[in-house]
């Protein structure tokens, strides 16, 4: 029984490794240099594959910051600090990336004869992206069904799994915490830098969430506001 | 008016890029560069570029092969030889390809304000490919409209155009030849030899469109069977 992980080094994916472990599966990690602003969040994914003792960690390698138009991916477009109630799309919105993630996933599954997918979005304490949506992910499970040669021919599904998609960032650190995820080797900071900066939206969601969990943050920070 | 059009360097892509350009687009070429069985698609794919005088041509770098699974991208599988009846799903189907390839060219047509992709499927002469079906197109079109800042915040959605579809491969070659498409230009053969094969899935079906549409594949070929 095996399970494709999409693993950014990040806290979501990371719980979401230790929910596929603890369900029994056995987790085919999937990650993405993406020539994404920093490679830092890929070292993390790498770190957090090796402490789950996988046989295999496949690293997409992909120029998709040629196709531009992100915070994330292009150095001249600044990362928003700490304003995570604003209502529109932010500049770190990366344009398709969930819907190009699961798709490699889909491939990877399939040809490793895994049942499902498993991808860390959530819909509550998240920074507004369309494709975190449980719509999207319903759809997007409509489509695979008709992409694969395995559900096509075999009447094999592969379900994509979201084990946080409605769960608070607080919620989410508890149960990371409860199944001994190794929180103290992810980062979240969309700067990279060897300490998160405490300031960018997606630090903020981090903090606000281990402080109303009660958890101590393992990670180091170059500063933090208090709220 | 822009359309991100899905070049493999093939006679249907490049059918689309004409029928495209017929329609008033501006062309935004696409390519991967997916570490297929040889790259004299790609090294195609840039000549019909080049000869709609594109302003650029796209080309993503990726490691697919790295998931493996395909007769196209894995040297160790066979190229299936001249046996286009057979019912099941050829070893040269690649998986999830199509889906991958349109998650990058709506990422691309949302970035560059782009209203159509255009895509050279085709579900009557082909090789029994899932994701060249009519239902995978209809539902990747839904996924794409939840999962797009365009679609979401802006009510801009993309649409993904299949101008061949419900064409058999003389009606694709009669179109290519009266809209002017450099057809010398492109190659079809999975072999990837200076000359084509003749022999491969692939080749039968160009030959046989070319010969029923009664004009001369203007390519080379190192052997043809008489039918």
């Amino acid at each position: 029984m095996k399970a494709v992980v999409l693993l950014s080094g990040g806290l979501d994916s990371t719980v979401c490794m230790a929910v596929a472990k603890e369900q029994g599966f056995e987790l085919l990690p999937l990650s993405f240099n993406y020539h994404q602003r920093h490679n830092r969040e890929l070292a993390c994914a790498r770190n957090v594959a090796d402490y789950y003792k996988v046989k295999r960690h496949l690293v997409i390698e992909t120029n998709m910051e040629a196709i531009g138009g992100s915070a994330l991916t292009d150095n001249s477009i600044t990362v928003p600090q700490g304003d995570i109630a604003r209502p529109d799309i932010p500049s770190t919105y990366v344009p398709a990336r969930n819907l190009i993630f699961l798709s490699y996933a889909l491939g990877y599954a399939e040809v490793n004869r895994a049942e499902k997918i498993f991808i860390g979005v959530n819909a509550l304490d998240y920074s507004g992206y369309p494709d975190c949506r449980p719509e999207f992910i319903n759809l997007f499970q409509q489509v695979a069904n008709y992409s694969t040669k395995a559900a096509t021919q075999e009447g094999q599904e592969i379900s994509v799994v979201t084990p946080l998609l409605h769960l608070t960032k607080r919620e989410i650190v508890q149960l990371g915490s409860r199944l001994g995820a190794p929180l103290e080797l992810t980062t979240s900071c969309y700067q990279g830098g060897d300490a998160a900066c405490g300031t960018c939206d997606s630090c903020l969601l981090r903090l606000k969430g281990f402080a109303e969990a009660g958890i101590s943050d393992p990670i180091l920070y170059s500063s933090t506001r208090s709220e």
